[in-house]
Order: C-alpha cells, then structure tokens, then sequence
C-alpha cells in the first residue's frame, strides 16, 4: 500500500503561542479540531477547527476526497489525550548518559574529574582510531531512545573528543529519527585535560571537527535532521588559538555552523577563566574575542554572569541554555532566567545530562520554576542588583506557561529554528508528542454505593498523574507538568516521521530488552 | 491452605544504619541472604547473610524444617532488586491528593484560599451531618493507593474538619494496611478561617476531635496501624482557647497522644502570627504555651526558626517534618536542614501534598538534596548567621544516603516509632518495599556486531532508571534515588502483610480504573 500523502491529526491542540512582546504573560493556546502534515516533507499543511466530532470528521474528510491518501490519528478526550510541540533539549551531553545520578556531593569542577572524564574516555581507543567502543553503541543507542521516550523531538548534543564514536551518534539520530545537532567536543589544552582525553593541538581540534563535520553532510546533505555544531567544551579545556581557529571554522560556512559551549556556571570556574585567560575582561570576552558569540550560538547555564556579560551576549544575539536540574545537582546557583530574558537573551531548557540527572525535558520545566520560586530568598532588603529589583517588582516567577514556552519556543529560537518547529502553525514541521494523561474512574459498585471502596486495588503504574474528571484543560496542562512523566508520551513524531510509540511491543524488536 | 508462620525474603537488603553519634556520617548497609518475618505480628525474627545461593537456600530451610510454613520471596539480582525499609511521609494532606500540581505561582496564604479550602470544604455537607461525600470516597481511595503504590508503609495525614471523611479515611487505611496517623483537622478562629470551613467554637474542636478518637480507637483498639493525631491546623487558624485544650486533650492520654501542626513555613504566616498572638515571643512559644510541643509533636516545614525557636523545640524533643517539594512549589524557602539537626532537632521528610505535587517520599528525597546544595547561593561572605558558618564549613550538603536516612530512620524517629520501623533489625516491623530497577541488555545481534543497532526500538517504560551492568550497589541505589520512581515499587508490606503489588493485574478488582 502506498504512503499516505497526509496525516490527519484530530483532538485536542495545546501550544504557547509566539510570543508578541518583550517578557509579556505566556497563556496556553488550547483547540480542537483537525490538523493536517505531509508526509512528503512532514510540515502542517493547514487545520480546521470546526471538526469537533467524528460527524464532523466524516464530513470534512468527505468534502477533501483523499480517499486512501490519509492516515487518521486520534487523540482521545476520554483519555485526555492532546498534542503537543515536542521539547528541544539545548544542551545534552550523549556519552555521560550512563552516569545519570552518579555525582555524590559533587561541584563542577571536581565532578568532571570525578565522574566525567574516565567515562568520555571510554568512547574511543586510540589503539583502534577508527573503532567504536560497545560502550558508545550501548549508551548512545540508550540515550537517544530515552530522549525520544520523554518527547525530545530535537536535542543539541555534545558527544566526546572521538570522532568514529561521535559519526556513530549522528548517524544514529538521522536512522532513529530525531532532529539533532551533534558536536565532536574540542579541548586541546595540555594544562587542563587529561593527557588521554584531549587533542593533541589546536590543529587536531580543526581537522577532528572538520571530519565530523564531512560525515554528517554525507550522511544529511541538506541537514534536513541532523546538523554539525562547533563544540568547544568550555574556556578553560581550550588554547585561545583552539577557540579562535573554531570561530574561525563556524564562520567560513554559508550559512555560519552553529556553535555550543559552556558559559558561567560555577564560580570556582568563573575565578579559573580569569586566572587562564588574563587578557580578557571576563568569561564572556573570551568567547567574544575569539568570534564565537554568534546568533547561532548556544551557551550553557549563564547563570552568573555579569551586567556586561550579559549586554555583550544579547548584543552579539548569542543563545542561552537554562539547565535547571545540572545547576541544583551540582550545586551550581540559581539561573535568574527573568534578568536574562530582560536583558533581551533568548533562552531555551537543557537537561544537561549527565550534570542534570534526568533525560526528560519536562523536569527540566518542573525545575525552572521551582528555582524561579527560590529566587527571592537569595536577596535581601537593600539589594539593588538587577536580581534584587526583579524579585522587589514581584517578576520572577516563571509560571508553568513560560516554562513550556521555554521548552518549546525558546528552543526553537535557540537552534535558529523559531520559524520551524516549536508551535503548531501552518508551514511548522510535525515535530510533536501525542501526551495521554488518562483518566481515573470510578467503579460502579462503588460509585452507586454497594461496593466496598476500602477492598479497592490501586490504579497501578500507567501514570503518576490523576485526572478526577471536574479539571479544565489548563488544569489538566499543570498536572501534567508537575506530576507528568515519559510514561504520558504516548508517540513522538519529527517532521511527520512517527519516531517514538510507547505502546510498541518491545519483544524482539529492541537493541536493548528489559530483564 | 493454612496461612504460612513466617515469610522469608532471599536477595539483598539495603537500610541505612541507626545513627549512632550526632550528624555523623551515613552510609548504606548492603546485605545478602535471608531475613524472616512472622506472619503472626509482622516482625522481623531472625536473618542470615551466608545464605548466597538457591544451593544454600535448600540447605537453611532443610535444616529449618519449616516445611509449608514458610513462604519465600525472592529479590533477583538480574532485575537489580532489593528490598529497603518503607518511606515515612511524615506531612500529607490527603483531602488536597486533587489539587495535586494545581498552585499556579501562589504562596502559602493566598494559596490556601485559592486552592486549598474550597478543596477541603467538599468534604463533609452540614446539611447531611453523617455523609462521606463521594468527591471524599474518590480522593481518600486514590491518595491511599497513590501513596502505598510509591512505598509510603506509614503517612502522618492531615484529614479536613468533618468527621465521617476523617473516620472514612482511618477505615480506609486500617483496611488498605497502611500504618497512619489521622488527624481530624481544628481551625475555629471565626476571623481568619473561612465561614463554611471552620469549628464553631473551640469546644467543638475538642468534641469532633474526640468523636475521630473513639472511632479510630474502635477499630484499632491497640493502634496496631491506626493511631489518631491531634492536629490543630496552624497558629492562625486556631484560638488560644483551642489551642491549649487541644494540649491538654493530648496530655490526658496514657501515653499522650501525637500532635501535627505547622510552624514558621512563609514569612508572611510568621509576621501574621506575631500581629495574631501578641503575648508569645515567637511562633514556637505560641505553641509551647499550649503545651502542644511534645516529644511526640510533628512540626512541619520550620524553615525560618529562630535560634530560640530551635532551642525550644529542640528541648521538648519536638520534631520537624522537612517538606522540600512543597518549600520549592509555593516558594516558602530553602530549610537549612542542618542547621536542624545540628540543633539537636530530629528531622523526617514529608510529600505535603498538595503544597508538594508528588505523592512520593523519593522526590523528597530528591528534592532535601538539591536544596541542601542551593543553600550556599543564600548566603555570603561576612554573614555570621548559623546557616552561613554551617556552610562555611562546607556542611550544609545532604548526601544521598543521609536523604535516605531522613526518608526511613528519620522518619521513624519522628512518629516516636524508632526502635518499630525504619530499619531491618531483628525485632522490627516488617514495614518495607521491594524496589526493581531492571536492566539493559545489549540485543545478541549488535553485541556481536551482525546486527543494526541504529534501528533499535527503545526500552519502553519500564522504569526511567538504566542499569547498565558495570554499577556497584552504591550507584544502583543512587540512580534509583534520582530517576527512579513508583514504576520501581514492585511489592510493599506493612507488618508482614503484602498491601501493594505493582504487577497484579488491575482488571474489574479496582475501585479505580484507568481508561
């Protein structure tokens, strides 16, 4: 049988709308009806929001004659089902994955002495160069399949310094599926790295990142799904000629390659740059002199940078990645994403993994607007930092509306993409999680009073969320995101291409099985 | 089938020791082999740890001669299991389990207005004085399933004002086999509770309060499971009057009864509570002069005491119920928990639903983590404040394992139950859950290179935690602690008796299904 010419997706439709002006209220758009995607080149082709019933389905479908060119997918009130915008993880690191919750009491830079260092090290062996480790395939594998699980339509990954391994990771994104950008990490400095997990010049980090890069245009001509990134790992691991020689290399691409690395995360960090970088003014000036803050750039955690810092971030139209989760794990600090998004940054969620635990984006949701809340008590009377004038105005809360809009939108701005994924407009790519939150009910004899509730069994584990059946759909939104898991994904879908289904029976098919 | 005498549990057993010096270190205590528990009264009887394989388990129950007595459990090492000692929520709510992620950017007080009383007064109709309202029947059911299915063997509840919900909710637990405290709820102060939501005078909290007793008393005339909980509901909510009755009524029992309340949880409840009781010197005092800080008295939250305030309930050897979810969601602060204990104060951890949106204790203990590793962003340098020295010294962390102490120990020592429950020594309840967290296993096919890895199927959601088969138990229990959740609950007892089990099947036994 031919492939269908549409999908045509009929229920319920929840997105932040785009947002019109500088910090304004974010509000759930919420609609019913049908929308329809290509399946040639997986963007939405149009919606109708009169169809609210399967009457009104049969006629409409009727009224276009696609005949057999449609498939019809469902999403079912009854279960509080809804479709969503898939979440863009900024900021992921692939091969620390098998280290999620492994970091004891630590901070920063003890943490990747620690923990992450000796596992990077395992993904390439310099006695076999062109070899990827089972290592590599197994976490890679696991990595991506978790992120899909959990909605991450599109995830900007840091891989390690070996380029078979970090070739492997993004021909596994464009076979699985998912829009990723993959970057080969760069640290080159003989001073900072371990003398087995660093190249050995500035050169090599060019020629390294310059093979990876031919793999994936190889691999994605058009870079319809997956895109290199310029990683250096962050100031202190690179030469000033390292990082001025990838600026250089982002740059002489039409259009420029994207460009990820770390900013101002803790402060023992923060004192270390100034100490290994004397001649600039701050963390942010190394990266600028070295023509690295870019608009296609994607900076992690930011969270203490400075009044300056953040004018030339904004001013250079560089990305920040809020990656709540790492930055309570390892006891970073408390990103003020208010004062960042006034400063006129835009601003998108990572997870962070493996400094943040968890691969899914929605606790990275939860997490930003709990350390939104917290904000306040990390000022005081008297205070007149612009953090401090925040809180005095009462602005810092993040609601659960401008956290989802973080994690969708701001994504999307962060991977220059805000015109292509992110919402649900016509012209978007179907990149988009079907959530299925359920929906308790009670048994009849119990209902009508001749059952005895207290012999009652428990709903068991299909969800951790509880509809009782009187929330209203901004309600339902809410607990999804407080009490939401990737046990709520019920299919992921990249430009149209059904990526993920939570139902498919795992038995034989999988890589990994399940003991 | 006569009921077997004694059930033996085979694989390993994780607990955290009894703490033997003040704010020592922690550590988890990881044994393999056997441990019996009777059927008879649920206490753990004996145990042996060179009992490794199923050769030595022939050999032990041989030489035994338990025959059909005894029924053996198993934790299997190739799906990672272990058993661990129940969780202790030591502050819930049940009557909000509804408003479950539902706050929106509230804090305390207009959050209790907004969310929380219209909630609570569903629960009884004074038009139908003896009537347990279905909206009760659904939620007390549901809560109770929720919190069992999560590994809470023991939950301190917050009930409402009515008493048939209250008494409902005891029946329930009785029932269900969960070890609680129920407490029906007193606020009579007509100018700060709500018309329709209060007791009207403060004899009518001590009458309804008894009537709860009786009936809890009858049921459960030893407090084998059930034990009633005096609990007026905070400061403001309550006159002197009843306050101090309600002291006495706890006083007048052989032993005393226990006590719930809450104490210094948002600024402005404290400020409220100075403007309300102008002739105490603190929040503490208020209660002190009631006579309502015992040592069987649970304080929840505590974040702001003052070093007096600690000093007094650190004299009374009341106790406090650490409620980091809840802190987090309606922004009451970061509870300096060590600063707690270093004050001598025993601490337990509490899920406050619905101030904290999830039901479960492990993201409590999640959660005492992470904001035991923020504490250091409140304070700087020149504070001389006990919080500051205490992170000064670089003592302000929660390891993991301490998280888990508070979460069982902890907690145990809070209900006044230390030598019963928390723990697997010999002569304790057996109150605990088997925790599965499966394992990944790499397809035949791609570990020997023939097969494809790229087209895997991912894992399913089984679990959120990944074992990939090099972690030590140590790094099991810790990612379990970060991504695991109640997918992990496999099994949970209470007293010896099975009272969850993940895997058995919901069909047409539930009072709840799932659609």
């Amino acid at each position: 049988m031919a492939t269908p010419t549409y999908t045509l997706f009929f229920g319920t439709f929840i997105h932040l709308p785009r947002q019109t002006s500088l910090n304004g209220p974010h509000t759930l758009e919420i609609s019913h009806g049908v929308l329809w995607a290509s399946t040639d080149d997986g963007k939405i082709k149009g919606y109708n929001w009169d169809v609210r019933s399967e009457d009104d389905l049969r006629e409409f479908l009727e009224g276009r004659k696609w005949g057999n060119e449609v498939k019809v997918v469902r999403a079912r009130e009854e279960r509080n089902e809804f479709f969503f915008p898939g979440f863009i993880d900024t900021h992921i690191h692939a091969p620390q994955y098998p280290n999620s919750g492994l970091f004891g009491s630590s901070t920063l830079l003890d943490w990747l002495q620690k923990y992450t260092f000796p596992l990077e090290k395992a993904y390439g062996d310099r006695k076999v160069p062109d070899s990827v480790p089972p290592k590599a395939i197994m976490a890679y594998n696991q990595v991506v399949s978790r992120t899909l699980s959990h909605g991450t339509t599109s995830a900007c990954y840091f891989a390690t310094i070996h380029v078979p391994a970090t070739n492997y990771l993004a021909s596994l994104c464009h076979n699985r599926g998912q829009r990723a950008f993959i970057g080969r990490v760069c640290m080159d400095d003989e001073n900072t790295c371990p003398a087995d997990l660093r190249d050995t010049s500035a050169g090599e980090s060019v020629t390294a990142t310059k093979a990876n890069i031919a793999h994936i245009q190889s691999l994605d001509p058009n870079g319809n799904l997956v895109k290199p990134i310029i990683t250096p790992r962050f100031a202190p691991s690179c030469t000033e000629q390292a990082l001025s020689d990838l600026g250089a290399l982002a740059a002489e691409h039409k259009p420029p390659l994207h460009i990820q690395t770390h900013i101002s995360e803790n402060k023992d960090e923060i004192a270390w740059v100034k100490e290994l970088f004397p001649d600039s003014a701050n963390y942010a000036d190394v990266y600028d002199k070295a023509n690295l803050l870019t608009p296609r750039t994607i900076l992690a955690h930011g969270i203490h940078l400075t009044p300056q810092e953040r004018e030339v971030v904004s001013a250079r139209k560089s990305k920040i990645s809020h990656c709540p989760v790492s930055n309570s794990a390892i006891g970073s600090g408390l990103c003020p994403v208010r004062v960042l998004r006034d400063s006129g940054i835009t601003v998108g969620l990572g997870t962070d993994v493996s400094g943040g635990y968890n691969p899914g984006i929605l606790e990275s949701v939860r997490q930003a607007i709990l350390i939104s809340r917290l904000l306040r008590h990390t000022v005081r009377d008297g205070d007149t930092c612009e953090n401090a004038n925040t809180v005095k105005e009462g602005r810092e809360n993040l609601s659960v509306e401008e956290s989802l809009y973080l994690a969708t939108r701001g994504g999307a701005d962060v991977v220059d993409m805000g015109d292509e994924i992110g919402g649900f407009e016509v012209g978007m790519f179907w990149d988009a999680q079907m959530i299925q939150l359920g929906s308790l009910k009670l048994a009849p004899a119990v209902a009508s009073g001749t059952g005895s509730p207290e012999k009652s069994e428990n709903s068991g584990s299909a969800s951790n969320v509880d509809i009782f059946g009187w929330e209203n759909w901004t309600e339902k939104v809410h607990k999804w995101v407080w009490n939401g898991d990737d046990r709520n994904v019920s299919k992921v879908w990249v430009r149209g291409r059904l990526v993920h289904d939570r139902d498919e029976k795992e038995a034989g098919k999988g890589v990994f099985g399940r003991l």
